[in-house]
């Protein structure tokens, strides 16, 4: 899926926040990420996408924009699925980017058999469902509303979703942004994580709020409990009734999830206006305390050990 | 240190590659960085670095830059120290991104025991001999001559090494780039590196070209058996009599394994010239022709497992 399917969730927290000044958090800055080969970057990067994919690379994309930002306060980062682990795996990259991260669903490892039962069974089974060509805007919208994996979303989500996918050809045939080749890409790049995906959470510092949907079936009941015990921070919520699209399917759910994280590792207010300029004083001040701190503590000859 | 130190191999490789036109191999760039608080990323970051530090930034950086190069042909990363430590993680990051590594003497890894060794008895001793301001430019080579690290360079490592550092004060005294309490920052964050180094080594897929010194004790020797063993794909060389600093002090005994190495893992000659248009029907067929070996192999139904 794409940064379109954010947009329910963006304004709701933005209008809770706005409407709950008393909070010790406030939203200043929502960013919704379209992967390098999904949705708008699929349009800018055409011709120039390759034939493998690594996961990985979108964490190292995620940490790249998130810097390029220069945001002031703390940042979050939440994602789904294939995202979920990306927003797993930055903080392996980055590991003081972010505060915590909210990982709904994410898709993390695999035993050899389950790589092997995916590989055999669920990639042509995806392969054979997802179609991204058609005739015209109605065959679209009947394919998208009947029987695409977007059709039991939240009808906002899903309008926005699929209205900013459609691509009118002009002969009329309707193509979307992220092609079923990209698509099946992805997917495949899946095996290249399975082997190693649980060691790699096992060792993310941060704070993990992980989302899992009740009725979820994508990734096994058994991988979520081995990410709930590989998580050394965090917290576990299961979405009643939740399926692997719970994001996009309850976000008012996710959205709770949300908030109550916001207000559990948020423990205060950040100045979060940008400084025009940086004042040098107070910079200085700032990091002779600190290296102070540090110093006193292991750069001075103290005792032997 | 900083980029100067790689004047030497740079200038070297470059003779070496265009006096030899039939190597299958052929130098085009060669890009050399200063670490975010160092040199002069040092003087351009001043006012705005922290007094943490993470040596996993660095490799994030690395990723960066090299992306932002858009490079053709093969690249390959190189780093010392911390550095080496930075390029190989660099690989965990983005998988894709170099053909391999050489890892000159990295810092990986270390017990319990050698943590509290390295915070209680090694960063004292490190506070105690560096030195970044001086009464004037005679003391400063002075001391860089007689009393640094730096003392063993390669005479022309060493001036483009301690020229590069120098800033002269409207007064007269001298200062380097980088300051003692930064180099003192980068020395304790290794602290966060050593209880899951070599688990991070271990996962590195990328072939890694590991160089020792015979005589280096910065790192123990027990480490370098164990990195070695934890290496999937790679050859190790010992350069005989070399320090830890051994990138800087023998210069050609480098330049020689990087040449080797180069030899070893370049199988065919890449058109490096950048084309100022994407050929898109050639990228088309290219697309095609992967996607559909991928798609035979995985995505079309086949029988069942």
């Amino acid at each position: 899926m794409t940064k379109a399917v954010w947009k329910y969730h963006i304004n709701k927290l933005f209008e809770y926040s706005q409407s709950n000044p008393e909070l010790k958090w406030q939203v200043t800055n929502c960013v919704a990420l379209d992967l390098v080969n999904h949705g708008d970057s699929a349009l800018e990067n055409e011709g120039i996408l390759g034939w493998q994919f690594d996961w990985r690379e979108g964490s190292h994309d995620l940490i790249q924009v998130a810097k390029s930002l220069k945001l002031q306060g703390e940042s979050i980062v939440i994602g789904h699925s294939m995202g979920g682990f990306q927003s797993l795996y930055s903080t392996l990259i980055s590991p003081l980017m972010f505060k915590f991260v909210i990982a709904i669903e994410p898709v993390t490892h695999g035993d050899e058999m389950a790589s092997v039962v995916f590989a055999k069974k669920m990639l042509p089974a995806v392969a054979g469902a997802i179609c991204t060509e058609f005739a015209n805007e109605q065959e679209y919208y009947k394919y998208m509303k009947q029987r695409s994996f977007y059709r039991n979303f939240h009808p906002q989500v899903f309008r926005d979703f699929v209205d900013s996918e459609k691509i009118v050809n002009p002969d009329g045939t309707v193509r979307t942004k992220t092609t079923k080749q990209i698509q099946m890409i992805c997917y495949h790049a899946g095996l290249r994580i399975f082997p190693r995906g649980l060691e790699l959470i096992s060792m993310i510092e941060r704070p993990v709020v992980f989302v899992a949907g009740e009725r979820a079936t994508w990734t096994p009941k058994s991988c979520v409990g081995e990410v709930r015990n590989a998580l050394q921070h965090g917290e576990f919520y299961e979405v009643p009734n939740g399926e692997h699209l719970v994001n996009c399917e309850d976000p008012d759910a996710i959205i709770e999830i949300i908030q109550k994280s916001l207000t559990k590792y948020v423990k205060e207010k950040s100045d979060t206006r940008t400084s025009e300029l940086i004042d040098r004083k107070k910079y200085n001040e700032l990091f002779d305390e600190n290296y102070s701190k540090l110093a006193a503590e292991f750069f001075e000859r103290k005792s032997k050990i």
